[in-house]
């Protein structure tokens, strides 16, 4: 789950799709979720969609390569190639700014799914038993209800509405995240996305959660035992 | 209240009080707590109470000043100075590594409470209605439930409540924010803290908490609508 929100400050806020999918039914899917400098991400999905040339003859690598990890190595070293090639431009020493990280999931035919986190640096660890589970950008906010509430037994409509509580924490702390968010679900051996969805700021399940999850709060905190002076 | 870790690096983990109190019974209480680079702060907290004087020659201009508004003021000149100092030092380039944050609280007699968040160019801000808390160092882990959860008809023992659930997030996030805490209390037209704690890692108020927050996230959660895919 991503959201759309990118700002340069807070009077220049925009609406940019964050995660992308790609998908040979029946062979291969792949989402992409992207954190940090926009021009940097949008310009590493536009070399991975081959935007540079004629529609006809774009055969986008992702799409080709044999496994998860080559996926990886290659997201990771055009991620690379990009922030350096802004860092060595004319305008020096601004590296820092365009900075960005990434999450790349998927699974192609007769192997396992698979989730990376790329760095910058295009380097990348893969999500395990122990840690099975990456955030990216704004994490802080939103991770305290993910390290209590996730379960390895929760389903995928649980996992969800764990999402929609997480980034609801996020939104109400930080005006830089927000509404829409993009939603996918890749469940194994199904080589396309089983579901995909747009949640916008009028969604009635969204803001469902939103209103009664500040209820079930207050509730929970009054359920703990209080504290006394004496 | 305030954690005591520092650490430079997770190899080298440290515990010092954060938290400083003064208060001239019937007069003033003051209380300072302080964020970011432990050199700088001690720096400061030491300036403010003389100690590069004989103790019989110490008059800690704090305990004199006659505005609260003057003692933060006072505080947000030797912060600024200290890191000025350092900056303009034989190392040069660190400045940016010897920054910290202090929050200053208190009240002198016939005066109202005040709260005020002092930042590293010295300048400072005060709590009010629509703000009516501040946070310094790791402060987005807890945030979520602080702002879900304060509510200004709160009693103290309540807020403090609120406080531990807020530090376990954090504590639960973030290696470099540990036990023991240090909690005190300022009421109105006291003049002394009301209420001063330790709180150890072996506290049992705040293991209960501690755990039974994790239990009721749980319960909070659950009680949440589900999503469906459909």
């Amino acid at each position: 789950m991503s959201d759309t929100r990118t700002n340069s400050g807070v009077d220049n806020i925009s609406v940019f799709r964050k995660s992308f999918t790609w998908s040979v039914p029946g062979e291969r899917v792949i989402t992409i979720m992207t954190a940090g400098n926009l021009a940097t991400t949008q310009a590493v999905i536009s070399q991975l969609e081959e935007r540079n040339k004629a529609p006809s003859e774009r055969r986008p690598s992702i799409l080709e390569e044999p496994t998860m990890f080559q996926v990886a190595t290659h997201v990771g070293n055009l991620l690379r190639g990009v922030i350096e090639g802004r860092q060595s431009g004319p305008v020096q020493g601004e590296g820092a700014r365009f900075t960005a990280t990434m999450i790349v999931a998927g699974q192609i035919r007769d192997m396992e799914p698979r989730l990376f986190m790329i760095y910058p640096e295009g380097n990348f660890i893969e999500a395990s038993f122990d840690t099975p589970f990456f955030q990216i950008g704004e994490t802080k906010y939103g991770r305290p209800i993910l390290l209590r509430g996730y379960d390895k037994g929760m389903d995928f409509e649980q996992a969800v509405k764990l999402l929609m509580v997480s980034f609801d924490s996020t939104v109400a702390a930080n005006l830089s995240v927000g509404l829409p968010f993009d939603l996918t679900v890749i469940a194994r051996d199904q080589f396309e996305p089983l579901h995909q969805r747009r949640i916008r700021a009028d969604d009635p399940y969204f803001n469902a959660i939103s209103s009664s999850w500040s209820e079930a709060l207050r509730n929970a905190f009054h359920q703990l035992p209080d504290y006394r002076f004496d």
